[in-house]
């Protein structure tokens, strides 16, 4: 696939949709770092750029859109969706707490919450799909997915990004699959997982895409239980490191600490890698770091 | 005075201590605004440009640096002598809030908290400057600190500002003074003040500076009594809208959900003004937005 092309591709389609957003130079931790802001995306993450791009690219049904998720994918699928004039169902699951369903609630989409955990939710999504034909956005591992998170890199780009070297949080992979298929080597990307919910460290390792166990502070964002296709093709032989948990903690203070931004802790582990050591930048190394999501819970101005 | 090259000389001057502060594009309120970070400079205000101008403008005594405040200004003046290499002696009041207080902890300041309200503290910060032969940096009423807060304003044109009209918040003065000492007509300033501390508006109506009660969840950091001297002749003429509490608040919900942007209830007055109407573009009037505070109560990530 020719990604550079896809990628622009993206990018004038959902110019106008998504929001750029804000680059800026950091000294938080005592040398010079560059930062995009990422987070500021509509509904608070990346996803909103693969949402809109999946939806701009196909033929939406008039049923919609449907998604299983109460977390920052669900809620990009409902504002895409929304912002096109397309329907959309969000099965949430209950355990996703109060904070995330408000944010999909406020939204404006047709959310059903649904008792117990993810795979509840999913199940409910899945009848919806078959029952109604809404189509459903996928979360990483699709090639629409993958080139419209690939714009929040070409815009960094654009932006005058200087690094040599650029660090990406992995969930599910399709953000980072987003950075290798812009970059294309031609800056290095650097893969940073919690210890606790670390699918691409792990298949890197195996040899082939394998499920692993999740938890920690940012399983509800980073939590794959096994990375995309599309995200091991692309990330043969890259550099993988894992931070642990006080690590991304000690990022979220020293974002809001420095610079007064407040993210949530997937929105953080990048930066995590270099606070805890998990990767250390050679001494002329420009380093880069993406903050991609800031939907903290409990939300900070709940009444 | 020549304020532009004031200006010009305090941003070469504090080139490298103050933070470039990002500046971005909303739709939040369904037309194009531009906003402009600055609640990410250092300690969280603008204050950190007027407090590093004066330092670099002036012979500092062996004795450093005092100021009476528990708020943005002892912040600043707390960083930027700590960045600069002076001692700073910070008598903070006890009705500050363990959140401003611990912010001004973490700094590293000599820090004393003083029973009581502000007057106390500032009791006590005299009897210091007194002993000490330390110096005061003044929060808003001095030269060298306005054109240290019209660095603002000449980074943002030099950041491709293009707005007609801009929209500041005003406390007591040196900020807007800042922004009409630089723009010197070229672009249109609104102040924007609480209903409830409006020293600037009083003057405006009262043809001089006249003491106000100030109150409202926007007063401890717009709170002036009185506008300052510089502020005021300035101002002659310029537009001056209130706004009400309540726009304050929803403004800070508007700049969280739509950018997550978590700032204190100063931080979003000026966009308050346009939430609640009191000020009203005109169909084809592109606005500017300074989102200038950031230090919010209770910290969003205490313990």
């Amino acid at each position: 696939m020719d990604w550079k092309s896809e990628i622009l591709a993206a990018r004038d389609r959902i110019a106008g949709h998504a929001q750029i957003t804000p680059v800026m130079q950091s000294n938080a931790l005592g040398y010079p770092l560059e930062l995009k802001l990422e987070h500021m995306q509509h509904t608070g993450s990346f996803k909103a750029r693969g949402a809109f791009n999946t939806l701009l690219s196909m033929d939406v049904p008039s049923a919609g859109v449907v998604a299983a998720s109460g977390g920052n994918h669900g809620a990009a699928a409902a504002y895409a969706a929304h912002a096109l004039g397309h329907p959309a169902k969000i099965f949430v699951p209950e355990l996703a707490g109060p904070s995330k369903i408000s944010l999909i609630e406020r939204i404006g989409a047709d959310l059903s919450v649904v008792p117990g955990e993810y795979a509840n939710a999913l199940t409910m999504a899945q009848a919806h799909e078959a029952e109604s034909g809404a189509m459903q956005i996928h979360a990483y591992d699709a090639p629409a997915t993958v080139a419209g998170q690939g714009t929040c890199f070409a815009e960094w780009d654009a932006q005058g990004l200087q690094a040599d070297t650029v660090l990406v949080a992995v969930g599910g992979g399709g953000l980072i699959a987003g950075a290798l298929a812009w970059f294309q080597g031609a800056r290095k990307v650097v893969a940073v997982e919690p210890e606790t919910s670390c699918a691409l460290n792990a298949a890197l390792a195996e040899g082939e895409p394998v499920d692993v166990s999740v938890s920690g502070i940012a399983a509800n964002a980073l939590g794959a239980r096994r990375i995309g296709d599309i995200c091991f093709g692309l990330a043969q032989g890259m550099t993988s490191v894992l931070v642990p948990d006080e690590a991304i903690a000690q990022a979220q203070q020293t974002l809001w600490q420095a610079h007064r931004i407040l993210v949530e802790p997937a929105g953080a582990a990048a930066m995590a890698a270099l606070i805890s050591g998990a990767y250390q930048p050679e001494p002329d190394e420009r380093v880069a770091v993406l903050i991609c999501g800031g939907n903290i819970a409990p939300d900070p101005l709940a009444d």
